[in-house]
């Protein structure tokens, strides 16, 4: 009886459970060894974000990127590499930007830029008395009395610096930007300038993209770097609005929509290749800086995870596809794009992943995993903890992986430490200098460790 | 029976100790949004690094350190506030270092900087041949077969870049900078090069104190940046030792000792008042930056944490004191002095915390505690963990702290984000604009945190 039990102990799940992992900490290991040491992320980004710089939708740079990525696929020697068409929203920014605050004889230049998708205000400009909002009870309350009409809306809601996750704080003001112009446009206001979505007191302003209601006019929206929003409420603070104008002048417009790609680039399965775990990142970027966290660093992870993959010589049970996704910064046409297409092939994707949240040191992922899929991940997470990741939170995934939900697949995004992102975040400063190259570099590690464990055991 | 077992639940430790925990986060949540939207330690440390700056031990600026923070202790209405008197080594660099290689009529530029307590090589500076070393066996070898004697060693292995934790990566290397010249004297070498202490590719030298071993000469020792090392390295593959000379001139001298101060304030204690806990940082830096995360941080973090407690009126049951340590760079005179003045009173310091890894986003602490001690520590953890602290390691402390060791004090060390540590560290780039104002606040608030559960329950 003795001897069965202990046969049955030596036999037992949790000792083959105990040598995989022994095994599986060993390769990780490699494979954060080959990040470090023999890492091509941090050039692969100094290129893209130094040479080809700002890559919005549409835009030249935007094709020179495309170029770029599919010749590192390439270069690296991934099975297949394919470019997948997609249309693309074409709109530019036209020339610099002007604003002022003027009150009688005083003028305040004002620190503004036109946000992603705007209409322009026309070559003289737009002049109008200004008012401060700061939620949106208080815009429709001043909308259904009617003092919108023909104002320009100040959006003036700072993020709230007490939570610790920064995008907390940007989810949770970003209404301001993405439906503000058209809450305000409803009530008749003829202009918007919305505060930065930064948790710093600087001097440029943050773009994005807002989306209007065609129900409505479309009306330009601009953002205002966060001193000089709180110039302007200053301003507004001992002035009536009558006597407070807002002048703006931007000349962006939309052109018709661009032939586009996302870059596509795999590693078949040698025991399950149809099905698919996808690492991805989108290869565009806002036009002010250089893109290089958002999304720059996490494009190169994604190459740099199938790019040790092949270097060190792992043949994945399951296929591995780096998906760089194009257009998530206005209009999610890539995301879109390569879902509709996905859904019509038999293979499946168990899972994907996205890193688009700056290429800080990591610290966790979170999921839309649940069940025996969300205890995988979570027994993993001691084997990734030596390298920074100390969280696995629910839920969770990314913006172009998001549409694959549909299909069963979990989705997982990367979650860097977050304190810096959004003091760079579609700026001027978002450029490669801001970027560390062991932090992108193990950032790499723990996303290139978290996939080989999904290739190898799956979900 | 039942009703006994009923009420022994009811009453047991564990639910006073559920209750303690649900007060303690709340409480631990008012400190973190102190820090966060009202905190004044990155006000502080933009003052004491961009006004003040570079505050070598018996520098002008050391004294206006020392008398800044010292007033800023009273602005705070911390309890006591006062100076203790420590004589401090005054070394001083002197002119801007020039050094080259040369290879016949061939002349390479070396960025160097003279290693904090070197001698200098004299107004004609120093020329001689130079010869590489990786290991300190290699240099035993060398030096045992007399080819040491005459030349300047130039140490030169490079920190391991698979460590996760950087200060991993210079503990291991840093031999070379503290022991290497004095290991070189002794087999007649006549100067010392030193590659600098970094993770990082850069123009720049990285300086440091190095430790002379009396018993033999006291040679003429700089730092040299990585990139001009790799240069050096090179140029030695392609030539003989004999043939490639490298020329170093340092005016760096010892002076007579200073007299200098520790600066100390304390809130104390309400109901154990000779119970002391202490927190800290060291005040000097080198004098090259502006000791900005070395360690202008920890000294703005050690402040806050006492004006965090005086800001919400806590008054700790143990005496808090905050300890700003003079002269750790090159001499630990101010830790030595201090706990030579605590041996002799009454008080008993039960745990003593040093912050002085940087202003980085927190992810730990590591300490001395055993037994009961750390599992307290350890049972806190999960308080602090919301906030970034995921790692609790053993053991621990800090080298202005290490002295109270022997009285059975536990000691802390704050753990932030090692990665760009060794980037800053010891150079002309350790300057204001390298910190992070929320990375700073949140490790402000994560050492108050930790510090006021130690002031409410002890170790």
């Amino acid at each position: 009886m003795m001897k069965r039990i202990l046969l049955l102990i030596l036999t037992a799940a949790p000792i083959s459970g105990v040598l995989a992992q022994k095994g599986d900490s060993l390769q990780i290991r490699k494979i954060v060894n080959e990040a470090l040491l023999n890492g091509k992320c941090y050039s692969d980004l100094k290129f893209l974000a130094n040479e080809i710089g700002g890559r919005l939708s549409g835009s030249e740079e935007a094709d020179r990127a495309v170029l770029y990525m599919y010749s590192k696929m390439r270069e690296y020697n991934f099975d297949t590499v394919w470019l997948q068409p997609v249309m693309v929203p074409h709109w530019v920014r036209g020339e610099k930007e002007q604003a002022y605050a003027s009150r009688g004889n005083l003028k305040t230049e004002l620190n503004v830029c036109a946000l992603g998708n705007s209409v322009g205000t026309g070559d003289k400009g737009l002049r109008a008395p200004v008012v401060e909002v700061k939620t949106a009870d208080e815009l429709d309350l001043l909308g259904k009395n009617g003092v919108l009409k023909g104002k320009i809306v100040f959006f003036n809601a700072p993020l709230n610096s007490a939570h610790i996750h920064t995008g907390t704080a940007y989810g949770e003001s970003g209404w301001q930007r993405t439906k503000g112009p058209a809450m305000a446009s409803r009530y008749g206001a003829v202009g918007a300038l919305v505060r930065s979505l930064t948790l710093a007191l600087d001097e440029f302003p943050h773009t994005g993209a807002t989306q209007y209601n065609d129900s409505f006019p479309h009306i330009p929206a601009c953002a205002i770097s966060t001193i000089h929003a709180n110039e302007l409420s200053a301003l507004l603070k001992v002035a009536s609005t009558a006597e407070t104008q807002v002048y703006m002048r931007t000349t962006c417009q939309m052109l018709p929509d661009e032939q586009s790609y996302n870059v596509i680039g795999e590693i078949r399965g040698s025991e399950k290749p149809s099905e698919v775990i996808l690492v991805g990142g989108h290869l565009d970027s806002w036009d002010n800086g250089d893109g290089a966290h958002d999304d720059g660093a996490g494009c190169v992870q994604s190459v740099e995870t199938l790019r040790i993959f092949k270097s060190l010589g792992i043949k994945p049970k399951r296929t591995i596809r780096c998906v760089l996704f194009m257009n998530e910064e206005n209009g999610l046409r890539g995301g879109l794009k390569y879902a509709e297409w996905a859904g019509m092939r038999s293979e499946k994707h168990v899972a994907a992943l996205e890193s688009d949240a700056g290429g800080f040191t990591p610290r966790g992922f979170n999921t839309t995993a649940t069940g025996t899929a969300m205890a995988k991940l979570t027994a993993w997470q001691s084997l990734l903890k030596p390298y920074g990741i100390e969280t696995l939170k629910h839920p969770g995934g990314g913006a172009d992986i998001g549409p694959l939900g549909k299909y069963g697949t979990v989705l997982i995004g990367f979650i860097p430490d977050s304190q810096r992102y959004f003091d760079y975040h579609h700026t001027q400063v978002d450029t490669f200098d801001k970027v560390n190259k062991r932090e992108l570099e193990l950032g790499a590690a723990c996303i290139t460790s978290l996939i080989w464990l999904i290739s190898e055991y799956g979900l």
